[in-house]
């Protein structure tokens, strides 16, 4: 039953991410040979490139994710491991991309690869590792798992759109920038989730459940990631404190602060995100105006409210390691902001 | 049996396109809608960029071959204008990404959409495309077809870094360079025109067949662009003549010019391709060159040896119009060098 804490506030402190690893751990280690495996090529250029990334200490949930789903329901197959590696590398390809548009510096506290290597490299080396994602999921051949992926890999370019649309506009919506985190960040959780009773052959009320965790685990994750970029620490986060802010990318703590502000207060937000003013001062002063309207708070009360959807999500499934491992890996992305 | 032209020596001026148009004129009417629609999104900004590609008047000589490879052999369902469909959009997110790799300005005569609407959204409506491509192919629940197209995605790219790996070095090989375009270009023909014989159920000296005929149809096809960028006028080609010599790309006409060349001629490809110093003075230095050796000539012979290689993979096969408007389409890639 791995660790026993108290899931049902979401809040335990001691919520931690480790029943999951140890639950998954042997499958993970042909996860880790498959994504080295996969990522060579005759073109030396291609592994570099990728395992720079691969190596960077991510903390790879999704590919657990997608192995707990798959195993909680019984599945002893092979068709797990590939998978996992397919969303990895789906998840991978996504990050050399978003690199590229954002034209980030630093991710996991190391240089991008394309600092290293350049944007082309990083654009064509991502449309590699996409490749062979497809091909993996090809090669384990279920129709209903090629269904899900291949369209949460539409669904998530659809919200790296939108969100380049939305960018920099300071009138955009709670409601907008969900859309925006359900397709770019939650659509791949809940197709990692997915998958995993589609290979072990459940029915639709499995797959409804996984898919309900994933979808909200995701929303979850990313609006504590908001959070997270005003508060935690460069060498925690492998990012500086306020790099969203300097990019000028609206995440929800902005959002609210801006809704609730005065007129002098919203002119300060368009001025910064809108008109590139962005600099250390005004990071100082938007803090300050994050503080003073709770929007950091209020965005964890949010993140909680999809926790509490995931939770129940799994609710009427049978008690297993996994599912307790599940509930537990909610709690500890929430509680991340505490 | 369509117009008939003697295609013996691949080089009847009259050869044309013509017939496959025709052959297939119905179905890429479907193929065109499909387009629209699947290229549509509530995300204004999708429809914009795909659109602005799409309506550029390529050839759209790919889905026409995914057509006829499919009705030559009685095919009469409608997976082959899905097909179809994702074929043309793999390689219109190819071209999406190759325009920001490349740093394009033109293509097809016109304004690239990364000039429009930055790299940014290039690379991300790219990435949705290939997403909807990959969705429809999932539609036509083939895995045989999965397999080919999968593939060709993973070998694409592999075969886009192997060029940035070998740009702008002077000592690549004929055969170095023979890697590059059988990845990047020919690879996406050839499974273009096998899964037309797989979706009408043939065997595997069909999918054979036109596999064969695939990969040197687009073999010939890009060495007689290559001479084309050193030929054709602007208007014809929608791009500037020596294009290619100005991005220091390097393509067959230049590998056989550097070989065989001078010390000093040798020194001068390094200086312009690898120096950077290509210049519109030393693109006429280079014209001369290319005609001292004989290179755009001999690059159109090379063409016509895979031509020749196309031609006999389809010889077994039955007469079709299907088949003569294919062998006619050989003779016309060829004749445009002439």
């Amino acid at each position: 039953m791995g660790v026993v804490v108290s899931l049902e506030d979401g809040k335990h402190r001691d919520a931690s991410v480790k029943p999951l690893v140890d639950k998954t751990r042997g499958d993970m280690d042909r996860v880790n040979q498959l994504i080295l495996s996969k990522a060579g090529s005759d073109v030396a250029l291609i592994p570099e490139v990728a395992n720079h990334l691969i190596s960077s200490g991510g903390k790879r949930l999704r590919p657990m994710l997608t192995l707990a789903s798959a195993t909680m329901f019984g599945y002893t197959g092979e068709a797990h491991v590939k998978l996992a590696t397919s969303v990895e590398f789906m998840h991978t390809a996504t990050l050399l991309h978003d690199d590229v548009v954002d034209e980030s510096d630093l991710r996991r506290g190391r240089s991008t690869a394309r600092m290293i290597w350049g944007n082309q490299a990083s654009v064509l080396v991502g449309d590699f590792l996409l490749g062979q994602s497809f091909k993996m999921m090809v090669e384990v051949g279920s129709l209903d798992a090629l269904d899900v992926l291949s369209t949460a890999a539409a669904v998530i370019a659809e919200g790296e759109v939108l969100q380049l649309s939305v960018a920099k506009n300071m009138e955009t919506t709670e409601d907008d920038y969900l859309s925006v985190i359900r397709a770019k960040t939650a659509a791949l959780f809940s197709a990692a989730c997915e998958v995993g009773p589609i290979i072990a052959g459940c029915g639709k009320a499995e797959r409804n459940a996984l898919r309900s965790y994933g979808i909200n685990l995701g929303l979850a994750f990313q609006l504590i990631d908001d959070v997270l970029d005003y508060g935690g620490s460069s060498s925690d986060l492998g990012k500086n404190v306020g790099d969203d802010f300097r990019e000028g990318k609206i995440t929800l703590p902005v959002v609210l602060a801006y809704r609730r502000g005065s007129e002098a207060e919203r002119a300060f937000w368009r001025e910064a995100i809108e008109g590139g003013q962005a600099d250390d001062q005004s990071l100082e002063k938007a803090m300050g105006l994050l503080a003073k309207y709770g929007s950091l708070k209020d965005t964890t009360m949010r993140a909680e409210h999809y926790a509490s959807i995931a939770r129940d999500a799994l609710a009427p499934l049978p008690d297993s390691d996994e599912k307790s491992a599940l509930l537990e890996v909610i709690a500890f992305c929430v509680n991340r902001a505490n």
